[in-house]
């Protein structure tokens, strides 16, 4: 069933509005009609299933009721942050899209030495309103209750410093020498509620100065992830399937 | 260092041509020039590091002096087939291309009843000439000593019927009820050597009908991949990455 993340807590039986992007969905994307569900999730990460009750086209809202709660157990038991250093093309698109089905919790962009993108002034805000609709469109689709946030940094230098419980660098010269055990013993470690950040280069990884900035002065700590060389935006997706192996299968 | 699949067996000290596709990536694509040096992998899936002695641009080959062989492991230890029904877009590339850095040993793809793109008459070959060197430069790029075969079958019921080691069908429904179990034991009992084929839907997935087949009559298993809906290029990547942790890391 098509999922919605609305912006007001939800109640059962207390209808709720919805319009902008929700309802040209629902009407005009999926021609949901009268006495139609939907499943609708609220800034709690709360289920609920509603049911259309009043389609208004020209002022451009649906009225729903509130059916009931759903249980809803789609989310990895350990939050995981994906911090990339900025790609070319639509790279960032696609970490976030196949990022948010595969369960991350939020998404950092930030620009290193070898970064040939750069996201300047205005464009940084036009790219961040893109990210986060991408991530609420996978999110809806893959049946997350939680949004991931997406958010961009100045530098390595500039990422938020906060209680993470374990904090990796995805590096290739560790993965080339056969150094695949911190990944293992890392994601073996962390127990439900903990708090992984995972940074991971754009085309041309990191720069050794960088890696030993992230591990001398951020507490970051050098990974590889297997013996075959991923490239930038498949990298993350490894390491989400890697970890729901890990927590939930 | 780059990395070149060619058609004919090496070995070190002879030296050997190359022209086409690998003749135009070397010199017009990466500069290559006189004694810059490449690896090259043979049908054995044998690497070896190679010196360009001769750049003949009117003739349009190169000739390269076969140094010595190197150790290549960067092989899955279990074979796996990726079978993907139809899907719309440009997916299957974004499925050979990602799968074949994640390490998959071959792709097999077919209608099925919800495959909205149909491959018929020229475009089966067409498609299949392109995504074999979607495969081919993945495997290059990702430093890969074999190169996945992909092949297309006109329906299920024309899947190779092969002694495989084991057979999943990637199943919604399945995932739905909770069951992530048979995907786990699955890959936990498998040696290496062993040949493990899955196959995945399209958009809308399988039909029941199609997995009661497949289950019934062509010895395959349905299987969870874990409790967030997967799109239908995401989920074989799943498979690979989990694989991956399962038996490499």
């Amino acid at each position: 069933m098509q999922r919605y993340f609305v912006n007001s807590p939800l109640q059962a039986g207390r209808p709720i509005q919805v319009s902008g992007d929700i309802y040209h969905h629902m009407v005009h994307v999926m021609r949901r009609q009268l006495d139609d569900q939907v499943e609708l999730v609220d800034p709690d990460e709360e289920v609920f299933l509603a049911k259309i009750t009043k389609i208004e086209n020209s002022a451009k809202f649906v009225t729903l009721s509130v059916l009931k709660q759903l249980p809803g157990q789609s989310e990895l038991p350990v939050h995981i942050t994906i911090g990339c250093g900025l790609s070319k093309g639509d790279k960032a698109e696609k970490i976030v899209e196949k990022g948010t089905e595969l369960g991350a919790d939020a998404f950092w962009f930030f620009p290193v030495r070898y970064s040939v993108a750069r996201w300047e002034g205005k464009k940084i805000n036009h790219k961040l309103k893109r990210l986060r609709k991408v991530a609420q469109e996978a999110a809806e689709q893959s049946h997350r209750t939680h949004l991931p946030k997406v958010d961009y940094f100045a530098s390595l230098k500039d990422l938020p410093d906060a209680d993470y419980t374990a904090r990796l660098v995805a590096y290739e010269e560790s993965a080339k020498e056969g150094e695949h055990a911190v990944l293992k013993q890392t994601l073996n470690t962390l127990k439900p509620g903990a708090h992984l950040v995972t940074l991971f280069g754009p085309e041309g990884g990191f720069t050794p100065a960088e890696v030993t900035q992230l591990v001398d002065q951020q507490k970051y700590v050098a990974a590889g992830l297997g013996p075959r060389i991923l490239r930038a935006e498949t990298a993350p997706l490894y390491l989400l399937s890697v970890a729901s192996y890990v927590y939930e299968l």
